[in-house]
């Protein structure tokens, strides 16, 4: 992705130092902070340094491989127990597990520690380097969708940022720009880390890309008044079934685009779908700190003596889902199964 | 209302000067100010001092008997000058029209310069008197609908503080409250301006309703997962046939709420109800600073080039609406016009 007109990856690594945009500073402060250890590893996905799936599954790839660097002759056991650890710092993202076990198999096929640790880190630099090349291709592919003068909604930040590189739900709206189409994104700002706000305006702004920020709340005015001509979002996990987790709200805006024949499809790389998950019932949602809904910028906004419940992800069922934006093409929720042997 | 164990009213007058609640500053201060003068009763709609469609109808009839005391010979220009020019406050409030109209028709009964001011003043106060009342059988109507252990979601705020006293959709609420059933409020935090966190929240915390803040983005996942029973809403205004305008995502709230099966009622007195306005397609929709959208307590959210779109308010049409709770029962929709009579 561009940023100031340069070229970055969201996540990637130099030696055995991993290197990540600290993504809580921006659009305000833009910084690259040095990861090292797995207990930084996992305190940059829960404070959310790093998010996105697709970025959180090379974080957590690159994060193994630097870990295996410093064991002493590592076992299965170690490995797998170091794994265990990274994927509990964020439950719903599939690309997580994807990524770790990515290195787990290919560390374990080397036969001795020099082996296992060079294993480790190619491990995670292929992981890296795939997630980004799916997706560009997810940019292609989703391109298809997209009609000169389309107005597009999109709900958090599924863009570079949210990945190694191009995006996902981004990607398309990257590549219908770079091929000159008249395009508008609405940016719902994504209450409560206002991720859009702050992340998908950003990407938009610095790829020239026409926007708006709108409230979460302002997203179904758009769509009720025929200004909106798809939605398009990315993902945490998707189930066998079609159903998609994703960012709190995005089954609101699903719902809502469902009864006005807006179309909604998630973009999404493959490694996102866990075909071990038979439904969405069945994708574990995190609950975050209450204090990111009670207080903004470390000033409390809600009356003091008031709770807050935090849900920081939603499913939103495959009958609301148009269609899955992959790197191998675009598929209904009720085909993934065809996907599931490549 | 109570607030810190003292009974209140949004707004009222002493002699000439009008009192109300300063709630920008809500909930980290409670303080009344004085409203003198046209410009000023204008000013306090348009900057959100007072809000909530029958607060602004009671300020608006408070304040035009006020500046009818100020005219010399008043004569029926004079009163619908000023009458137009406090209308143009809030736009999409009805219940700002009606208090207006309340005023100036009665004024005009009186038939020397002492009896119009005289007039006015009895006016506005009749008015603010009958839009306490009403409220208060909104509650008692709206009661009827709660049973013990509901779990009701409520948008922005349209509790005692957006009205005279008691709320509208708050008020059956404290109804069932004060009849000792046990019930559950989800507060949206209603963005852009957060009436949720910072007026609901405080008004449930002072009267001791048990209630979390919710981002708006979770008013669906709770609605999915059956854990919302109610939708309760104020309104702006509502057209001949149901169509009802309220805060911004009112809309999205009402079609997840349908889709989920789970009754969507709207709290509103007559003065709410516009029979002039045949459907929503007509209730123009104030537009308001994108800053709203952009900045939080005075600090920049969005990225720097990044612009905003802010429509206040949207349609939430009829269909979507399961009963509407007025001071004389409870109708459908497609029954308002069994009221237009009365």
């Amino acid at each position: 992705m561009k940023i100031n007109g340069k070229n970055y990856r969201t996540v990637w690594m130099e030696g055995t130092i991993i290197k990540t945009i600290e993504q809580n500073q921006l659009p305000e402060i833009f910084k690259i902070v040095d990861i090292i250890g797995d207990g930084a590893v996992i305190s940059a996905i829960q404070t959310m340094v790093v998010r996105g799936a697709p970025a959180i599954g090379a974080m957590g790839a690159y994060g193994l491989a630097q870990a295996i660097q410093n064991l002493h002759q590592p076992t299965k056991k170690h490995i797998q127990h170091l794994r265990d650890k990274i994927i509990l710092a964020r439950p719903t993202a599939y690309d997580l597990e994807h990524g770790l076990n990515s290195v787990v198999v290919m560390a374990l096929t080397g036969q001795t520690e020099d082996e296992i640790k060079k294993m480790a880190l190619v491990a995670a630099q292929e992981y890296a380097d795939r997630s980004a090349e799916a997706c560009r291709l997810i940019g292609e592919y989703g391109n298809a969708l997209i009609k000169n003068g389309d107005r597009i909604l999109t709900h958090c930040n599924a863009g570079a940022l949210a990945t190694v590189d191009f995006g996902t739900a981004l990607s398309p709206i990257r590549a219908a720009h770079r091929y000159e189409k008249s395009i508008f994104v609405y940016v719902d700002e994504t209450r409560p880390r206002l991720q859009g706000a702050k992340l998908t305006a950003f990407e938009l702004y610095q790829e020239g890309i026409d926007h708006a920020v709108i409230v979460d709340n302002a997203a179904g005015y758009f769509m009720a008044r025929s200004e909106v001509d798809m939605v398009i979002t990315g993902t945490d996990r998707v189930a066998a079934n079609g159903d998609v987790a994703n960012k709190i709200g995005t089954y609101e805006k699903a719902v809502v685009a469902h009864e006005n024949n807006i179309p909604v499809y998630i973009a999404a790389p493959l490694s996102t779908i866990d075909f071990s998950c038979p439904n969405g019932d069945t994708i574990p949602i995190e609950e975050r700190d209450p204090d990111e809904v009670l207080s903004i910028n470390g000033r409390r906004v809600a009356s003091d003596g008031s709770p807050a419940l935090n849900p920081a992800f939603d499913v939103t069922p495959a009958k609301y889902i148009t269609g899955i934006i992959t790197e191998k093409g675009i598929y209904k929720p009720g085909e993934l199964h065809l996907l599931k042997k490549q």
